[in-house]
């Protein structure tokens, strides 16, 4: 025989080819070329002269990398100062950041649950939510998407240790989390609720504190928040926010955590810089809201299937993948970046275009892009 | 009942107070107070003013943030030429940049692996790789470590697609594997090869091109490696190299890849500059290693029990977990960071101090470390 121990990989490309599900990366120029409407840049820090200052600053003052995990020598006075004004706006005692979201659901899944326990998670999560649940060997229920009484009955049903998982803003549909009901379910059946905030940080609550603190959760005994610093706050990274004794068992028990190098000075200073930012002009939150409102009425308006949304994420049904790509493909050609989500990507196997509100979206800018999605559509 | 979803965590820590197995972070300045031995900053970029300057310039040009998915807004022309570079560099056919190193091992190993198919693991394999192993959905077979003859036999025993993976070097005792056996291991049975080279990169090779390259290994058809770029190259992300086909289907199906934010332009210029430079000073590689034996031959002719290092990591046994905490809180104290690794962080259960040669360490500071590190061993 001979040696071809990757041969298989020529086989499964060939099927994605024949499905028109190839995915290829598109690398961008530092000068945007189109109007931007598929990044998760929600309120437009990304390339804000303060915050580029901020991580450029933390490189030349900190090194370009951690230098290690964060037990050892990848904690810095740098990270402490975000970590203390992420809980503190956020209305949490603690947080501990990691280098990404995925890592820090990883992290918080793996950490609070474990063998004998059951976690129930919403059919539309994150695909870092499921990994979480993989890896954690608890038993994890799947619940029918946003459905607390569901959560409740399954909660019930086990005697143990158990703990509730959803996204507070789900990213293909742009629709929110149950969050009170899916708390009174879990306070009722003594169930911890974990809640990743990646779209709700920055958009939703008073001056963008997010989605706990929206519905009155954060800093509940019992709650515990993931979150991304690569969205609303224009950087990278994670975060999990929590009571002081859950973020003091993740440090001694995430393996996501203990064996990963610490986030970048650079990530932390951009995070912190887009954070203070934030709070200076708390009306950037309620921007990236009304931003998406008026995205979605002027869809609508114009005849297309769109999903009113929560938060700054509008999706817009596709007749199919084919479509869906075809459809993005001319919004590209005429001037707008807007993401597309197909199969394995969306949870119900339907395609749709995604549409990111940025708060810094002129209303011009909102008007040509709606007409520009008007003009691609796909017939039918 | 109250409402207590987290009281077990209470029991928790108190099994780790009483075991003397408590962790917590110390952020450390931005001015460095203590002789850096602690760190995996074997090339001493992290603060070389290139290297920093490259972050700077990356994130006042590009963003604070990648902003989105590589597959959607999160590749910018900057992560393609890193990734050119990288792969040129170690001598493989293509690569992807990941936003850690524990995210390139979680994505190589899902996507080349499955339900069905055999992973062989070496004993001392990195957690990330053992999470990788957990999420695959493969059968996993941990062999004995360094055994290239048990890593057949378990390839013979299964007829089916087949990996095995190891580290290039050994994060806690700094030995490397017998990457030449293991890799005609694989070759006779039809088996694919994953090389965790985080602490290769930089270190080993011609110019630190890395252990697979030094094995003669680079490029080959059923070779893909996985490296970070917050070790040698002192800034933060990971990658994946191999053949362009494997490249693709990562592309294409790694979860770890395609729903995490691309890595934050500061950190891809960090590494570039990094790369760069060790191009252009090829010398700071063998340094390192020169570096690492005057270490070990220092502390062993100091009657210390140490490992002779394959690479840039010199480890040093101590009689117990205590014994390790409160010698590598004396290192401290009289000046030098070390590492001190104990359960669980240790396969074994053995604590040791763990010594990084860092490329810009002097004689001088060689011989200062090693009395420090003599003078505070603990008796016996």
């Amino acid at each position: 025989m001979s040696f071809a121990p990757f041969d298989w990989i020529d086989e499964e490309a060939r099927r994605r080819a024949d499905a028109g599900l190839v995915r290829t990366l598109r690398p961008r120029p530092a000068e945007p070329e189109l109007l931007d409407l598929a990044s998760n840049d929600y309120l437009g820090l990304t390339r804000h002269p303060e915050v580029t200052a901020a991580a450029a600053d933390a490189a030349r003052r900190w090194g370009g990398g951690a230098t290690g995990s964060r037990l050892v020598t990848g904690s810095t006075a740098l990270h402490a100062e975000l970590e203390r004004e992420l809980a503190d706006f956020c209305g949490f005692e603690a947080a501990l950041v990691l280098s990404s979201g995925y890592a820090a659901n990883l992290a918080a899944l793996t950490a609070l649950t474990g063998r004998g326990s059951l976690i129930v998670s919403d059919a539309g999560n994150h695909a870092s939510i499921v990994d979480g649940c993989r890896l954690s060997r608890a038993e994890t229920a799947v619940v029918p998407h946003a459905d607390p009484e569901a959560v409740r009955k399954t909660l019930r049903a086990h005697p143990g240790r158990s703990l509730a998982v959803t996204d507070s803003v789900f990213s293909v549909d742009g629709d929110a989390a149950p969050l009170a009901e899916l708390a009174a379910a879990c306070r009722a059946e003594n169930a911890a609720l974990l809640i990743d905030d990646a779209h709700g940080l920055g958009v939703l609550g008073d001056g963008g504190r997010g989605a706990p603190a929206a519905a009155g959760l954060a800093g509940g005994d019992g709650v515990v928040t993931t979150l991304t610093l690569s969205k609303s706050l224009g950087s990278q990274g994670g975060a999990v926010l929590g009571p002081a004794r859950v973020i003091d068992h993740l440090v001694n028990t995430a393996r996501t955590f203990i064996f990963d190098t610490g986030l970048a000075p650079a990530a932390v200073g951009a995070a912190l810089g887009s954070l203070r930012l934030l709070r200076r002009e708390p009306a950037r939150a309620a921007r990236a809201r009304t931003v998406a409102t008026a995205l979605y009425r002027q869809l609508t308006a114009a005849g297309l299937t769109a999903v009113r949304p929560d938060a700054a994420v509008v999706s817009v049904r596709a007749p199919s993948a084919e479509a869906a790509v075809r459809w993005a493909a001319d919004c590209r050609a005429a001037g707008i970046a807007v993401g597309c989500f197909r199969p394995p990507s969306v949870p119900d196997g339907v395609s749709r275009l995604r549409l990111t509100a940025r708060a810094d979206l002129t209303d011009e800018q909102i008007a040509d892009a709606v007409a520009i999605v008007r003009r691609t559509a796909p017939a039918g």
